[in-house]
């Protein structure tokens, strides 16, 4: 399975607010198109966000060739590409090393050198995010234990990163290396990403899993059924305040009055050491029409007013530890050192 | 707006799944119809369903007036309404207490007697709920300031009982009595009952609302928008343990956390002093179908393994008062002697 790769001169990429119903690729023929599907959802996942707008520029270079000023043209399509989604860091820091990259090569050789170049990193980060996902995961499946019932929100998978995924890739591992693990999915309302995407791409692997509301998460605590968390990032700060998917954090505090350890799994891409602490992480407020309906299906009354943050931010005395490629990350008197 | 009446002989009901797209009422015709309608949630709340059960007593006692055995079949319609769901005790209570009165006039007065009777029960029935949903409103409003914010999960409004409400008779009564509150419903999946209900009748009074995914309940507080929880129960065991609708337990858990005091609004009728603990009450499980979708719309792999208890159980240790029509019940080292 592909999330997205470069065909005849454009990205191509998975459609995911399609699945599980379908599994349908798309062609990102302009830059406007690719900003769009991150905007939309059709691709996303902090990781997968950052290498699409690394694909993003990779074509945006190519359109760009005949432009008068080549280098100001890359500046406006990156600049419209940071305007997609303000939470995830992977995005900003995707559009920071691929723009450094493609300048660099611009100034040795020209456009021609610069759109070459654009791709290689396009594609070079493509496999360095599974490789990482990968080491990640040979580090992470070590807090798992033979039998563990394990709690996700969202989607951390696959198809949150170029592949393997982050949560789901210490899943993986710890199922590779032998140890049998049942995961608990929350549905993850509004958009649906646990049961769309969890779900699928667990059982597309032979992984059990069972789907639950997210407000059932802290029965499966209570009921012992659940005595680990794992989940993704959107954006570390230094301190290990994290922003994920919303609803994370209230399976955070769930998790706490369980004494269920709860883990972060993300690349150190997601760590912004700019930033103290979560609080000053900015957090997208998405459509209340989300809110308001079910896949197509209206289920409260179209004027309600909403309160629909896309993330959360879960604060480092809630977290066990936070697995990274490097290294798992711990906390001392509930805060860390990152 | 009457959630349930008696016309030409039979029962009409609004049917709650329909809402808020459609206002459409139902006639019961027979008594499986009845229990159908009971077991769809077309009418649900505990209050209402024990006025409901009622009703369809009354219909069956008309129905069988020509039975060789009055009393016999009654128990038989009796026992499938029984059958129905079986958390909410308001649906055990309703029964046994409407079989006593059609009893003891079928024995004085044979079975035209039982049916007068039996009616009149259950037009009772619905006035007293309103009446004690007005008191424990009268009484509940205490607890309210002006100025809060208020989450509710699931609908103990009007729609769950004969009129006015428990938890949002308390919203109604602290409004009547000039309070500004503004209240935040949570969506309540996967029936949406606060979506389709809560938002609905709020908004059909006026009284400000906001709707939210279950799991932002805990980003709510966080942010200090909530300052108050109160919402219905099906099941009080004598304790204070309360079964309501599944994911209260996950807002009393966050709400502890927040320091946000969690009330329960419930009539008398729904403690179970038979119980002594809430683990001992018993937990309805539904459909996988209703996690994998909403209202036809697919949302998760057809096959996925589901957990989709409608109830979860919260213990007395979370929650800061039990208001019913007689008293606000307050608990003593964590525990509730009711």
């Amino acid at each position: 399975m592909e999330m997205i790769d470069w065909q005849e001169g454009c990205p191509v990429f998975l459609d995911q607010t399609r699945l599980p119903l379908a599994v349908e690729y798309r062609r990102g023929e302009t830059v406007e198109q690719m900003a769009q599907a991150i905007e939309k959802l059709q691709v996303r996942g902090a990781p997968l966000i950052g290498v699409s707008a690394a694909y993003a520029l990779a074509l945006a270079a190519r359109l760009n060739q005949g432009a008068a000023d080549f280098m100001a043209a890359m500046e406006k399509d990156e600049a419209r590409l940071r305007r997609t989604r303000p939470t995830a860091v992977n995005l900003f820091w995707a559009l920071d090393r691929a723009m450094g990259e493609i300048r660099a090569a611009w100034q040795a050789a020209g456009p021609q050198g610069a759109a070459k170049r654009a791709l290689e990193v396009a594609q070079t980060m493509k496999a360095e995010d599974i490789a990482i996902n990968r080491r990640l995961g040979a580090i992470g499946q070590q807090v798992i234990q033979d039998g563990d019932g394990v709690l996700t929100h969202c989607n951390a998978g696959a198809l949150a990163t170029a592949g393997y995924g982050t949560a789901l890739g210490v899943i993986r591992a710890a199922v590779e290396a032998g140890k049998r693990v049942h995961v608990y999915a929350d549905e993850t309302r509004p958009l649906l990403q646990g049961a769309r995407l969890t779900c699928w791409e667990l059982m597309e692997d032979g992984i059990p899993v069972t789907l639950q509301a997210d407000g059932m998460a802290a029965v499966l605590m209570a009921q012992g059924r659940v005595n680990k968390v794992v989940v993704g990032a959107d954006r570390i700060a230094r301190n290990g305040d994290t922003a994920n998917k919303v609803g994370t954090y209230g399976v955070a505090v769930a998790a706490a009055y369980h004494g269920v350890p709860f883990y972060v799994a993300a690349p150190q891409s997601t760590i912004d050491r700019s930033l103290e602490r979560g609080d000053q992480i900015p957090i997208e407020y998405r459509d209340g029409q989300e809110m308001r309906g079910f896949q197509g299906a209206a289920s409260a009354p179209p004027a309600v007013e909403t309160f629909n943050p896309a993330f959360d931010v879960t604060p480092a005395r809630l977290i066990a530890g936070i697995i990274t490629e490097e290294k798992i990350y711990r906390p001392k008197d509930g805060k860390f050192d990152l």
